[in-house]
């Protein structure tokens, strides 16, 4: 279909990317009343399923992108991995790129993000860019065994990080082939209490507001449990998190959404990884909290007023649902809802694969464990790993 | 673009009608996973700019609605008027309708409701079905002065009903032109204490949820606030009117969301008008229940078990945004957001025209007199009723 203009005095936001979050996004965006282009690989994306303005095209292409460009006032991202062409075609035509490539950088390459943090101040793992010719042994003592090896850049959900034993161990994961322009990343295997992560929303011109700090669960490299808020975290570590993540999105100037992973430890909080978007651990504000994620990533993006972050009930959970062997889930998610009046269920439109993120569930209420038990039980149902 | 079906086992409501209640019925069908199909008329249709399964096409034409059908496993309306031959052309090629045509009869035609509701014994207005030769102090006296004279069929948002305040104004007003299919129905005016509207939820297996009554505003003949739960209802009025919407829903086979308004006077309620599909009275639950009117119309016509009507803070209002004199409302649009971070603003997609419909704004809490102002507050400013 012809692309259609939003109604007078509307702007256009694009998103470079088709996946849930572009489609979650969409939601948001109804709301709004603002136009929303999606650049979308393949019709039947998550994205493109919901998304009326999606141009069809390679979301590494600069010639695609560029196009896209045309008919949006800001673009902005539903991941971090954006070709480096890409953004610089988009730069040097004008494109209007929130996050801009000066912070998306630092989402972008890990070692890039340790530098930046590290001369900041922010407290992180004990880390080091690895260089041909170093000793394993060397990098061992100064970091610790066992240590984590991550590639700087191209990584995401448990893929390109491994756990290093011993210098033989490192030296192995070290044979690995790299992705242009990535390179090794060493750091500290941090012995923590739980995993946080902090959301802060940011608007271009700078207004900034905090989400609750969750307590994140993953389950090989995959979040697939979140809690909000993070159960038994004291006022003061809370706060401390929000403090470092607002300082985070104003020293790396980022606009739109931030995530920071951080892990919770006996002395504090280490900050894991950046994003710079939407983020797993934010999908319960969507059920849970007065403005959600997608809409204050939204707001932040067009430097609207942004809205509350603040929640709906004493505790959200969400829960992902992840693909099991049966292609059809309807007949799982007729008995999920039949058992649970209450839950919030979001499916993705997408085909099942065994492991791939498909959908999640969402509870809120005052009884943590009672949550917790619900939604897992939904989720596990809805992947097959239970029957009853 | 080409029409792509769902993900393997997840089936396809089509909604016939682009405007605003189907727009919002994306947003709980994303969320569902489930495929969602639109007919609208035009491309910039409120539904039709964020559905990209929208068929272009006259919803009052049976040929482009029996086109549309096939796609669909269940095809449902966010209006009423829909043409009878479109209905019967749909039921004779054997599509899902949903609320099917025995049921939508009693929302599409005044008279044949008051009919059915008097027989099942369900209190409403004194009424009386005009028939030619009937003389109109005969029945002024019979109903009372002044009264109301609706046409049976057609009218919406105060359009096809006026107020006859004796046999020469009745005998006046029955000079209009009447709709084809349309006679005059007169009904008591009615001197209430304030309007209520009962939304259920009912599901193709006769599963039912009421939400909690509400108290509606109507000013020119539309509603402009909502105020859930009804201020000052006592709680066995609320589950009487809770009870006659069940009741109603359950005697006229309705399937997806039915609203009955309803007069609450000094004898208790007497029933109104029926809607049988989402309803204005009925937007505050997008923000403010666990499951909005919206996904419990889309369960409701899948047969899919029911999700909660519970309400998430004491109050939830709901105030319309209607068009005034500027075309541009982004302006006033950030005001209202910096104003309020709280407020939830939801914008149709639709051109300002003065008094249209284009919006509505949703706040909610514990102090309802602080709702009520901010909500209105919102709603003017972005009217330009007020500019400060």
């Amino acid at each position: 279909m012809e692309h259609v203009a939003p109604p007078t005095g509307y702007p256009v936001v694009g998103m470079i990317g088709g996946g849930q979050l572009a489609r979650m996004t969409q939601q948001a965006a109804i709301a709004l009343g603002i136009g929303f282009d999606v650049l979308a690989a393949n019709r039947d994306d998550s994205a493109a399923r919901v998304v009326p303005e999606t141009m069809l095209g390679n979301p590494d292409d600069p010639t695609a992108a560029l196009a896209f460009s045309r008919n949006c006032d800001v673009i902005t991202f539903d991941h971090e991995q954006v070709a480096v062409k890409v953004l610089e075609a988009l730069t040097e035509a004008g494109a209007n790129l929130r996050p801009g490539p000066a912070a998306l950088q630092y989402a972008q390459d890990k070692i890039e993000m340790r530098k930046k943090l590290t001369a900041a101040g922010i407290p992180c793992p004990s880390w080091l860019a690895w260089e041909e010719g170093m000793s394993a042994e060397a990098a061992g003592e100064q970091i610790g065994w066992p240590l984590i090896v991550k590639t700087s850049r191209g990584g995401y959900d448990g893929r390109g990080v491994w756990v290093a034993n011993d210098a033989s161990e490192l030296t192995q994961i070290l044979t690995n082939p790299l992705a242009p322009g990535a390179r090794w990343l060493l750091e500290q295997k941090v012995d923590f209490a739980a995993e946080l992560s902090a959301q802060v929303a940011r608007s271009a011109s700078g207004q900034a507001v905090a989400y609750p700090v969750v307590r994140t669960v993953q389950t090989n490299g995959i979040c697939t449990e979140v809690v909000c808020p993070a159960p038994g975290l004291s006022a003061e570590m809370a706060v401390t998190a929000q403090d470092l993540a607002l300082q985070i999105a104003g020293q790396l100037d980022v606009v739109g959404m931030l995530a920071v992973e951080m892990f919770l430890t006996a002395d504090g909080v280490l900050v894991n990884e950046l994003a710079m978007r939407p983020h797993n651990s934010g999908h319960w504000s969507i059920d849970g909290a007065i403005s959600s994620q997608f809409d204050n990533h939204l707001r932040g993006v067009l430097d609207l007023p942004l809205g509350s972050p603040q929640r709906l009930a004493p505790w959200v959970v969400m829960v992902n649902v992840l693909g099991g062997d049966q292609p059809d889930m309807y007949r799982a998610y007729r008995h999920v809802m039949a058992r649970d009046p209450e839950l919030r269920v979001h499916m993705y439109g997408k085909e099942v694969r065994p492991g791939r993120k498909i959908g999640h569930v969402t509870v809120l209420g005052e009884d943590l464990e009672d949550l917790l038990a619900r939604a897992h039980h939904a989720a596990d149902y809805l992947t097959g790993v239970i029957d009853e």
